[in-house]
């Protein structure tokens, strides 16, 4: 049997035995391993989907049958088995393979994905059209059970179920998202996880599959469990009431059976549902006994799956976890919500000394937020711990019913800014923009941890919403004098022609490009915005009155940003100053080391002090 | 007895008897009737709930005891119940009671709505703060079975439902938002509806009402049927599965029996469900015929049930409903979308026409937009009708799904702007600052709707996202020379001194403000922006260049809407030219005529030219 590298994949995968494919599995969790200790990536949950992944590419021809991972960080395996393992050691890094699907990578990935539980919706509608057109593709979309319980995902179960259309949702059903799923429906998972019947199944399906059957044989036995699991509570009732023919629950590594329900499923008319248990992390032990610490991962060794410890500084997530907790302790009606992630926004040690007031809404944004105004409404302040590109799918809820009702909200934004390999779905660069129109809002960056820990002070005292952007990592401490927060803009240094006024993060590249540029004789004056919205247009303007150029840096796009706030309110105030606008151009930022896309796109340092350096040559 | 205005309520309603309370019913559904027939509003909803909502403050005291009504227009019959019968004529006029629950209105109001599908979430974090806090008030959702369909709804559901946390959500079930309810949940709850079951629980119910019961008694009795139900298709699986217990479905026009299971439920520990049916419209003869037409309604004869109708000018609905045919007539890879208003976004006819390409997703926006995406991906081009107000809950997936992948999918954004008496929640005044900073959308505003037909003729040659936005009502066709879409922004007279761009329905506006100063000498130049995003830029830098002063006009808040960036691009160039923005403040703006809301803050002819006028006498 040849290797996977020199095989015509997925062609070649329709000749294999199901013994050469169970080697194949064991090839492709090596691959995966190899692979992702060195450039880190979403290792668990692709180690639990091999076999499913596999028997797909066996029963359906992907390159005209649509298929959507939902998330999307799960179809690394799906990358390999589709002409992509040669360039497999490129994942994540800048230039190479994404670690999601991207139509511009394959003619065999259909819907780029990122975030969770819309992949049904999009199903609905490639199915849909298909039939529209006359065509005869097949649609099929994976989701996990964690991205089930998105209301999103809840709105396509409800509509496509409704529906008479062909398509096929693939349920992989590990029992958690990053961290254990939530909810009603998760405990109605576990039940049909555990129950007897589910083990019957495996049992009877293990002795259909000694003996060759007809395909339709195999049907009218899936349709009988079908039916008499019907009427129990273990019968995936949840699903067939949506209006799903519902198969399963199925052993998701086990290749045969898997292999025979999909080409059952493939068939069947109308929407369906097949249900797959999978073990997240399964076939690397140490994956397999940490699958939260495997869900992404950066790289580690492979022997015994630790990670190189950093030394010393502490990142952002780590300083708001602590300043939580601090928080809690000392204020019996403050509380903390997460949605799903309450390891990775730092809420573990919180979590564990107060389980009554940390929240985890499961994957839930909007709802999260509705929640959080409930709370507020009736005494409790909530800080609402979300990663700015996932934030954006509570807008409406910030909008509504947090910023409409005024009400005492703080929400704690992390990976605010780019993010690195995750790229264009996961980036924050969105946040300054989405939140800086809403009335009554309060948008606040800290320049390092120390700032973040005084904006969360300050955030309990504002009875108001208030948001607190901060990227991902760390970036020290930067050792200067601190300005009281109530002061507002913050101004680090004085110069002479030049002031840059930066937010955030952006203040530790602006100080640098100062410095580089005070080498050059040209000296910049730098400060810290502190507050994205409302601008500190005191100090800020005032600095426009004393130099001649004012230059903006921000974490977030061009568009609708600080930056563009700042320019026209030195207009409408009639300063005559120059002006100069760093951010991220109003496109999607691709994937690789934040470095890289700092330096493509003429956000570090030195790309700040070459631009400064231009724009004063333009002027003289 | 004495009349409704003349009690001290809620509290007179629980010294009153059975038959007192039919009788109060009755004189509800007049002064509902009376009323709206007058101010207009939204009648069917409040006429179905009647009952229900005396039973509920009957039961409960809502001083104290916490309620929040999911969208909230289902609320005048709590507002006639708790001490706002005197100023009921003064519903949605400008100064007067709100058609929606508002907390600055009385202390009975606990939560402020408007938007569908948070209501479940909202109660969450009540109860979790009210056992926090130690306190023992109850808390209550009531939300419609169209309302539940809402992914938020769903999230809620399913996160309130692990808990153990004592919260009752009340079931609203009248078959239908503002058209049928759509999907698997809603077929779930026809089978309910219809079920042998529900009759036999209201006969076996009503016979219990003959006889006097203590509470613990009827318990059992409900607490048994709902244990004999559990294992039946028709029994409220989905809830139970959700973690609820389910009580119902119950009459909700059978006073007694509603509020004999309002009492049980309100002991029952946990998570509950209590199922009531109501048939919208209910007692008013015109209203239970079309319940659709008098969901929301202008004034109208309480005799007929008829409106007054408008002569001659088309609303912009009808003009979109009328090119959205055309459109779908001439082109069969194209498609339109509504979530839950069909006939009010103007597909109706459509919809007859071409049922198979006009789909309802029902009160899913986020899912009727990755929907969408999955259309396009596929060959058919997707119209997307939602208003703008209610497209903010999509915003996610317009920006990952749609702007991400750089889909040809065309939002038509009706209600852009104020919208009158719905108020709050209801305007549209955030969509160009939440559409402008996505990356690949093209945003219009029609001047008229010979242009909005225009713009959808372009929109289907786009291939990209792109969005059109248009007011309510109509404003007529302007008639001056039109010239090409393609070129940009249009320029209608040129003036001296002043020229005014305006965004869409802005531009009448704009040219009768420019009529008036005319008369007094001063020549005012007026321009059409057409396109919000990108801007024309040469076009209107090259009148920054000419004119001396530039005022921007837009239906939209000033924050990081086209006067803010057009400010910003003139300073960018470096031109020395006077600005003025004109858009709607930063807040939320209140119910009222829209010609009351345009003046109150300065958005009218008169008041754009008294500003053009202040702001010339200012610089001279």
């Amino acid at each position: 049997m040849k290797h996977l590298k020199d095989m015509d994949l997925p062609r070649d995968l329709r000749q294999l035995s199901d013994e050469e494919l169970v080697i194949l599995c064991d090839e492709i969790r090596d691959i995966l391993v190899t692979t992702i200790s060195r450039t880190g990536g979403h290792l668990a949950s692709n180690l639990g989907i091999v076999e499913l992944t596999v028997a797909l590419e066996r029963i359906f021809d992907f390159s005209r049958d649509r298929i959507i991972w939902d998330v999307g960080h799960q179809s690394y395996v799906h990358k390999l088995l589709t002409g992509r393992a040669d360039d497999f050691d490129t994942l994540r890094q800048f230039g190479g393979l994404s670690g999601f699907p991207k139509r511009n990578e394959s003619e065999y990935d259909w819907f780029d994905t990122g975030h969770a539980s819309n992949s049904i919706s999009a199903l609905f509608g490639m199915a849909e059209a298909r039939d529209l057109n006359g065509e005869d593709y097949h649609t099929v979309a994976v989701i996990g059970d964690g991205a089930l319980t998105g209301g999103l995902a809840l709105e396509g179960l409800n509509d496509l179920g409704a529906s008479r259309t062909n398509a096929l949702v693939i349920l992989n059903d590990n029992g958690m998202s990053i961290e254990a799923s939530k909810g009603g429906l998760a405990m109605h998972l576990t039940k049909l996880r555990t129950s007897r019947r589910y083990t019957e199944l495996k049992n009877s399906l293990k002795k259909v599959e000694n003996i060759p059957v007809i395909g339709s044989r195999m049907y009218e036995r899936l349709e009988k469990t079908r039916d008499s699991l019907k009427y129990t509570v273990v019968g995936g009732i949840f699903f067939e009431e949506m209006g799903f023919k519902y198969f399963g629950p199925f052993n998701g590594h086990d290749l045969r059976s898997l292999t025979e329900s999909l080409r059952i499923a493939k068939d069947v008319e109308g929407p369906v549902l097949v249900h797959v248990i999978t073990k997240k992390g399964k076939g690397y032990r140490n994956a397999e006994s940490e699958p939260g610490r495997f869900h992404g991962t950066g790289p580690f060794d492979p022997e015994t799956g630790r990670c190189e410890k950093k030394e010393g500084v502490k990142t952002y997530s780590e300083i708001f976890g602590d300043k939580m907790l601090e928080i809690l302790d000392g204020n019996r009606n403050t509380a903390a919500i997460s949605a799903a992630m309450t390891n990775a926004t730092g809420l573990a040690a919180a979590k564990k000394a107060y389980p009554e007031r940390v929240f985890d809404v499961g994957i839930a944004e909007g709802h999260g937020v509705s929640f959080a105004a409930g709370l507020a409404l009736s005494g409790i302040h909530p800080f609402v711990a979300i990663y700015s590109t996932f934030l954006q799918r509570a807008y409406d809820q910030i909008l509504m019913d947090v910023c409409m009702q005024d009400l005492p909200v703080s929400f704690c934004i992390d990976r605010a800014g780019v993010v690195g390999a995750d790229g264009e779905t996961h980036h924050g660069i969105f946040d300054i923009s989405y939140l800086s129109h809403m009335p009554n809002m309060t948008v606040m960056a800290p320049r390092d941890g120390e700032e973040l820990r005084q904006m969360m002070d300050m955030a309990l005292t504002i009875d108001s919403p208030c948001a607190i952007r901060y990227p991902r990592g760390e970036n020290g401490d930067i050792d200067m004098p601190r300005e009281p927060l109530d002061n507002g803009a913050e101004i680090l240094k004085e110069g002479e022609n030049v002031f840059i006024w930066a937010v955030g993060s952006m203040v530790k590249h602006a100080l640098e490009a100062s410095s580089m540029l005070e080498k050059e004789g040209i000296n910049c004056g730098v400060g810290n915005v502190r507050f994205a919205r409302p601008l500190d247009l005191i100090t800020i303007l005032d600095t426009a009155e004393r130099y001649d150029l004012i230059v903006t840096c921000e974490d977030n796009v061009l568009n609708r940003g600080v930056g563009e706030e700042t320019v026209a309110e030195i207009k409408y105030a009639g300063i005559d100053c120059d002006v100069l606008c760093i951010a991220w151009p109003n496109k999607f930022i691709e994937h690789g080391t934040c470095a890289q896309l700092f330096e493509k796109y003429g956000m570090d340092a030195s790309c700040i002090a070459e631009r400064i350096r231009e724009k004063l040559e333009e002027k003289a």
